[in-house]
């Protein structure tokens, strides 16, 4: 099998989009291959503004279903691969929208949402972003997690801070992921996972996707994708080749207004960051571009087994866990 | 002049009243003969929720205006002592309302909140209450404290946790309040203040109104109101004679299930804490036996100059400091 030919076999799922929601974006994933994706509906938006997007984001879905369909279970990501559509996962990037109200878990679950960060850069009802000092999981935070777990919504924690973090793996009793990370054993940054904290989440029956978001990798904006797979086998020396998988951070068509709503405490308060320069590593600039990294990891070694758990396996079984279906 | 002359010719500010709002409280207002009080708007309530709290008490007080005037400058207070009404002075015990909107402090402040205690019991966006554990004033709670300096709506800490206080009082750039606490010295409990708390915030240009909740006091449900004074000498001892006053926490006209909303997280979540048996110290069970206190005050040795500072003038010239009129 020619390393196209995998690509074009494997299941293949990208941990975290946050793309613009439009029919280029779907047509870009049908080109890279994409069997699924979790794609973001909520950063800073709080109940109402979030089930605004749901709606919009559905009929866009409904327009393009020649391209898309929804993830509810593992079997829908199944049946995308078999219709040659790239199945869309709805998630927060931030439990915000839960608001102060436990039942918009599972009203959320409903409405499709399948995995949610616990907080983005800073602190929210639940705990604290990996922006600012970080206090730990709440009391409220502690009965989201239960009812996350409950009703099937994965807990991530890319951006969640690392007291907050260490308390959410403990407390939950279904695993957790980064779903987009890189390691400061490679880049210091506050938004990299230490080996420890790596190690931590795997020990823990949890999950970590690798992202390529070149100002936290070790060669920056002239990052290639061989640097991307560096990190992945970096991630994978630590946590194991059952635990790991992909999660870009695409931003693809969005504009320099959109990131600094992103780079700013509830969209518009004081700045948390500045990246500067955003670009993809050389050779995955775009979604399109995915069967590139399919033949980096393969150019690096790696066997074929390993390249489908990675490129999408491992997620289809995490996700099998925390759904139930 | 007789103690009851006294009372009646001084200033009463009560520092905190969370009674059920009707006009049964206004007239025992009146028969207590209270200048003004800081009557509590929003506890768990969202932004709307409590913008529909204002909209039935103002029109409540429109109706008992041979009663009651709103207050929103220490004038106001003053007015309200010639006209032999009682001023009402809005607050809220947790800056929830303001949501994740920083605007949302100055819209307060122009529908009369003056008064805002940042937590109630809980972690929120901007720190921790007094029942968990606390990480402190987060970078969000800074740019409230700095907007509610700028607004002039005074910072209350009763029911904030140490970290998040001692922060708000280092950051405030104005004179901050415990609107109604008790000493722990005289007896240990989460929602009481150590000796060095009450020193620190005295330190720090702030202010501290005295409570009389017998579950906190030492006495406990037999406790009279020579109990209550007790703790207030104790903490004038402690903060000194200008920067003490009265917050009684009147809860009168309120049902059971009041109380169990205001003992669970959020309103419904977890419980926090369970009171047992509630009931005012003996003397003061109601707003309307106001006077036993200014009595009990001058029988405990304090001078009538005293007796004024505490009863009230001390509140007035700390909310001109923090209103700017």
């Amino acid at each position: 099998m020619t390393p196209a030919e995998l690509h074009q076999d494997a299941i293949v799922i990208d941990g975290l989009i946050i793309a613009k929601w439009n029919r280029e974006l779907f047509e870009d994933m049908r080109k890279g291959g994409l069997t699924a994706a979790n794609c973001t509906v909520s950063v800073w938006e709080g109940f109402q503004a979030t089930v605004d997007n749901i709606v919009k984001t559905d009929a866009l879905m409904a327009e393009s279903s020649d391209l898309v369909r929804p993830v509810r279970t593992t079997a829908d990501i199944i049946r995308a691969k078999e219709e040659g559509k790239t199945g869309i996962i709805y998630g927060f990037q931030n439990a915000h929208a839960f608001e102060d109200q436990i039942g918009y878990v599972e009203i959320f679950k409903k409405l499709g949402v399948g995995i949610v960060q616990m907080c983005y850069n800073t602190q929210n009802l639940v705990g604290t972003g990996c922006y600012e000092r970080d206090g730990g999981l709440s009391g409220f935070g502690r009965e989201i997690v239960a009812e996350m777990n409950r009703v099937g919504i994965m807990c991530d924690l890319s951006h969640v801070g690392e007291n907050t973090s260490r308390e959410v793996i403990e407390a939950s009793e279904k695993p957790v992921c980064y779903s987009h990370c890189l390691p400061s054993g490679l880049k210091e940054h506050p938004r990299n996972k230490s080996d420890e904290e790596l190690r931590f989440i795997a020990d823990n029956g949890g999950f970590v996707g690798v992202t390529m978001f070149t100002p936290f990798l070790r060669a920056g904006v002239d990052a290639t994708v061989d640097d991307y797979v560096e990190a992945i086998e970096y991630v994978m020396n630590i946590v194991g080749e059952d635990a790991i998988g992909i999660g870009t951070d695409f931003t693809q068509g969005h504009d320099k207004q959109f990131f600094e709503w992103l780079t700013h405490d509830k969209g518009y308060a004081r700045r948390l960051t500045n990246f500067g320069k955003i670009i993809n590593p050389e050779g995955i600039r775009t979604i399109g571009e995915f069967p590139n990294l399919t033949e980096a990891l393969l150019k690096r070694g790696m066997s074929e087994r390993q390249v489908r758990k990675i490129m999408g396996e491992n997620w289809v079984n995490v996700l099998k866990d925390v759904w139930g279906s």
